[in-house]
């Protein structure tokens, strides 16, 4: 394998390799095959952080196969979405392995030994039906290299618990604020801090919350500058940018 | 005219009416017809209050006479969604009418001369666009009786600005909350206070505020209890049902 | 704990307590924390009334750490949206709570042991169907110190069966309007009477009837003044709020 | 041209024609062609009733002279959606043709020049506003044939003023329902009559209204047996239906 | 109990009755209680046709409850969407009852013993998976008078099928189109015939067809006139609607 | 049976039949009763391909009735949307016959036993969750006749393995790209290339991905020409659709 | 300006060129650069097709100034949704070129001067109104040299008219079916034809049309094979990709 | 005034001011009211940024108004979606200030006098019609302190226009990319950098591009990770979210 492209370009201008050899190595640089799957393999040289498997939709059995082929070349992998069948799977081959129940996140391998981000990511949770996604959030920016913090059960509804917790969110670098209903939850701790809100809308509601729709539309709507939002549900997503942000600092 | 159904019964029990003309006065107690517009003159006396004007989708000179009607019988008359033009034909006939811009409501006479009402209605807006649905909200509750005042522009992107004025607002014995965009005002409040409030979703905002539907949506779907929801930039659906609630104290 | 903010404030003016002491506590004043949970032990000192658990989207075990922590300090529990499941738990606990399977509510001990609260809250059903929901209104109504009556399938197809109740329905100081389909229920009744309705839209229905979102969508837009509306199958909110207005007369 | 396809097969088996030629004129049969049009000129011995003329969305011009072809060709013509600009043109081609601002129908020579259909169509609309779509019901209805009588602003809200005339109503041997907002109606005239209700939705009303929308849904989705339903301002479509109905009687 | 109303206004006014009994009377005419149901028992004087039981919705018990009552007091009853499980107590009760597993509809007794309506309703069904709501439609046409005749498997992808029916289509008084997809049966039949043709949208299809939301809306939409529609999956009601049409030959 | 129309025509000039029998001819000439379907045997010789069967909503025995019926007729039948369950009672009959379990397809016989045709049909799938409708429209344009290549896993989230992939995707005739998500393989390959594609989106993803719309009207959307789209998991719509432009080569 | 990559790698393994210079090369290969527009010149290069304007959206003087730099370098320049406002000043500037007011496209120059395609396309539109969309659709892939023929005002509703044209519309290689309202002009073509069709829907209707979402949806759900459908009113979609398959007859 | 909530309580403490001035000057600190507007002072001490102005919505009026008071005490004022007309009067007011006509901002003074972030902010556009919310974007970033870089016109359709640009594009510490239609550029970019991508949706497009709504579903439902989305054509809340991250660097 080539180091990158630079390289094969070299090569070809040393005549250790010829242009047709050249142009066929550029587009085989990324590419990993597994029949179902081509594993992007040199995505953290790419985009700074390695491939994340992403489990809903996929059989028991591809998830293992992915799981096997990134820890067997990293030494590391991470997964969203994992059912309890994947997981118990998935255990039984990494005992070591760490699947969170809530966050239905699963985690081989260390990404990052020792971790010396500085700023803080917070998940602020709206309330408690809706820490499966803030978990998911939580357990990412952590694999990630994030120091992270969750406070639970602060929706604006009691309005005086989302104060009572304002000192510890405003040491947040980066906020993640998940909520479902009407969602309000972000713009109004945007109103409130000088740091980026990841608004994370979940599934949590009935009747016209439509399975978190609402909560999406909300945020998506706030008239709080400072917000911008993810897909709902998405934890992942909530946790990977605010990570992503975050990073930004160390 | 006869006075009530009872009358007519006990004429016809005293044959001074027959069956026929008790079965037809039954039915014709409460019609009035204008060909184009049935109006229900009776309205004051089977639910407390008469009838109100809708303007939209009329012509103009369907409610010119449909005003003047009112008024003939009655010495008083309300009308919502006015437009400038009707206004301005029904202000050269009755010069001492009274036409809110901002509410585009048009009220004509006094319909509870020395009103005692004890209970205050508070209209809160979120911002200063919200504030024609609010005043039509004002001038409803007004109409009809109740003591009021509006408080603008108290979003929940500044949240302070809300419990600045928390004091005012709880002197309220109902509250009507008027927000666009992610309409998050109404379960704020509602979470700070132990009356109703009616919560009144506008078309302001943009984009994934479509029009109001997303502030609706988030009313209904509000985690806090003690609020119930009108239409978009339904004002004079929220003063009334507020004005009605307040009622119940005098 | 402090009883009051003035009370710290007043502390502090003694130099009984410090500044900082004194920005602390106004900020924990509120504050309850079960980890996954903030209950809000002081609800009912703000809003007159105490915190309701909203039982779906938690499991089991959070359902009953929550439920014992506020009948601890309370001495009194109410819960919606409760499954069997968790109700089979719940009594085995406290055998003397009731459970209504069909509003899905759960109560334990009593909030207002003497009620004399004058007025009456009518609960109006269009349909069989529609019971659930309205069951669990009149639980919620109940729970918090209104007398109220249930009456059912009285939809509009056979209008007839309203009027032969109307005269129960006017003895009503509120009345909550519960329908599927598309709804009517809620803007006739309002045509009749001179009390406030809440119209409680319930997922009745098939097809075009899109689990509620007709029912809302009509109520919202009923011409008849007099009508807030509630989120769809919402029986608490509608009880909750028809409660709140009711109690203004006592 | 051929009186029908019979009479071709005859013609061919007499040799009169050959194959080709025969099967040409099956073909050809129905087809009248304008270049942009393809006029039904056969789909009154068709269907029962002559085409009639959809404007909105042609040229004024394209409208003028499909009207021309299909007066020259039957000595009459109907049209809907017809544009105040269209009429005027129209009507100074065919000074004697009549011009409906309201229901935006223009109609010029005579259908059925002695009709002696017995059964009655009644159109009830719910508000003034709904006048337009249920003039175009009326204005059909009578061009092919039908008696016809309007009742109007009859409405839900007071529905006392249904009741008034309900001995009316009940005259007719199919109801055309027309109303917007929640399109009550249709459901509470179906579940008083023994006819067919056909439910006109109108785009009137505003917010949760949805131009239209919670009117056709409401109307798909009601309770009572005996309804059903046309596009939103479809009145040509219920006034056709309406008189297709009637016709059964004569 | 009385016959009609004007009987209880005679005995008023032949002072059988006084005037607070004859007000009573009235309201009490129609209604009859079941606690969680109020049977319409008068229908079939009002409407011309008895109540029809939904059963979806309601437990088994109460179905059956509300059968043993109709079925004691008229001879016959007729229910629609009837699972398997309560079909399967129905009959256990009722052997000599009829269950039809496609349509769901369970029929016990006869409405009309000897029927001689001379139309004949047509139910065309676009394709297989459609017969359950087309047999719904028919099940309710044949209780309630009608001869009816079924076509099925005609959609308009191969629209030869349609044509080689053409005749048999033709003798209807109405027809009833049932179609799921894109719902384009209804148009193309009301094209090609002179009789109302009642629109029966089904769910069949998936992706885009949105569980029969773009059959609807085709079929809402069809430039054909002649055309009315039914709710989703409504196939009781499309057999009442072309019953009540049809009745009228007779 | 008679060969094609002409066929009939001209036997009616011989008058070896008479006009009766030629027009029930005419109109008898394509149909195929099974009571609960009209088979289309004609189908292959009107549009040059057979019916396939559609097994989504049928039972398992209609569906094997109706592949034993054209069996037996033709030799081979073709089935999307197999259920495991349909599938294994087919294999029990037919054990030589092919059920494809991601495909969700049965084919049993040939259609085309030597099939040359020149043009390749490329299958690209964005994700390996995109399976399951890439490969029913690889089986269903291999069952008519094309050679076919299904090229995984290059969403545009790594676009490199697009690139990678170029060369392959490049010898096709014409493309499948099958995609969820926010569907964007569809407009990126557009760009890239000088053949139709075939959009096919899939219901992968969650929450804003809506269960494949967003796939659906980005795919619609896209602002590259070249790009035609089908329905939502409709992978048989798309194999077929891209066979039929490809035999357009041969 | 480098023919393509291979020669650029050629010159660097010649050492003509170093491999930064390469790299840049490559990148700068394709792009064209006006400030507010990269236009795209290589696209004939790249997709067999020049780039073409869509001219909404974009200021007059941007237009003008693009086809200026298209017509320039390639001698023709095509343009869609071209207003009036736009076409006067483009015809000012070329007075030879050609504006088509009812499909809004502008053409300047030819594109393939002596175009020899065998196959037709055939453009068949529903409805007169459905004229702009279709005759987008003509003018597009008549610039890009398919022979092509428009077949107008044949839809479902009087189906004779679409069998009167069956044999001109059999003589293309592929159909486009425009058509608003229920759409189902696309489908039972389908039906009729061995060729591919490509659904365009128009916004032609109202209400339950919902401005072309309707067609849209109808032509998606079809259930006759052989059709791919293009977005709402994208007449030039749908021209572009018959031709594409058209074109490889050739 | 007092300069922060510690002043003030330590006057207490001091007893400068008594408990009722303590707890008056809390809830007054934030609040400042024009009546219809309470501006936000000091926001720039809450959140780091000043108050921005809305203009949509608010009367010219009412925006000088606003726009004065802002400016008399903070020396700047930034406004956006800044109608023409109310440009014009701002101007002839401050001749100094600067509207951009395309982002329809309006801003006077200037917020950092010299400002050295060393971040770059590169605000992508994939066409030219995307212009106007970028450039809103842009100007936001720019007024709060960051350095920008506009690259247009680079959307998905032409991919190589992108990979020209990746250079550029990857100079960012964080990206907004702008695009209608399908919305792909925001998962494309994300996946080939390092830093965050604050997604901004625009309306541009037509028919199933719904107005902004399908890039807002699409970007929403992206396979890339590190993507955060706006509201449609908020390019203010993107330019604002860009800078606050990029913030985080000086």
């Amino acid at each position: 394998m080539y180091k990158n492209i630079k390289e094969i370009l070299s090569l070809l201008q040393d005549r250790t390799i010829n242009p047709e050899e050249a142009e066929k190595a550029i587009l085989d640089f990324y590419s990993a095959d597994l029949g179902y799957a081509h594993l992007d393999m040199n995505r953290e040289e790419r985009t700074g952080y390695p491939e994340v498997v992403f489990c809903a939709g996929k059989t028991v059995e591809q998830n293992i196969a992915i799981v096997q082929k990134l820890y067997e070349q990293k030494g590391h992998a991470f997964c969203t979405k994992v059912s309890y069948e994947s997981a118990e799977k998935l255990l039984s081959i990494y005992p070591f392995a760490v699947y969170d129940v809530d966050a239905k996140t699963f985690s081989v391998g260390e990404l990052f030994k020792a971790c010396n981000r500085k700023g803080l990511v917070v998940i602020a949770a709206a309330g408690t039906s809706d820490l499966g996604a803030a978990k998911e959030a939580l357990r990412t920016a952590e694999y990630f290299g994030s120091n992270v913090k969750l406070i639970c059960d602060i929706g604006v509804a009691g309005i005086h618990r989302l104060f009572a917790q304002l000192d510890e969110i405003r040491k947040a670098r980066v906020i993640v604020a998940a909520a479902g209903m009407e969602g309000a939850l972000a713009g109004v701790i945007a109103g409130l801090v000088c740091v980026p809100v990841i608004a994370l809308p979940t599934s949590v509601g009935y009747g016209a919350a439509f399975g978190g729709i609402t909560a999406l539309l909300g945020m998506l709507s706030s008239c709080a500058p400072g917000i911008s939002v993810v897909n709902i549900d998405n934890g992942f997503g909530a946790g990977y940018q605010a990570n992503l942000i975050n990073r930004q600092h160390s």
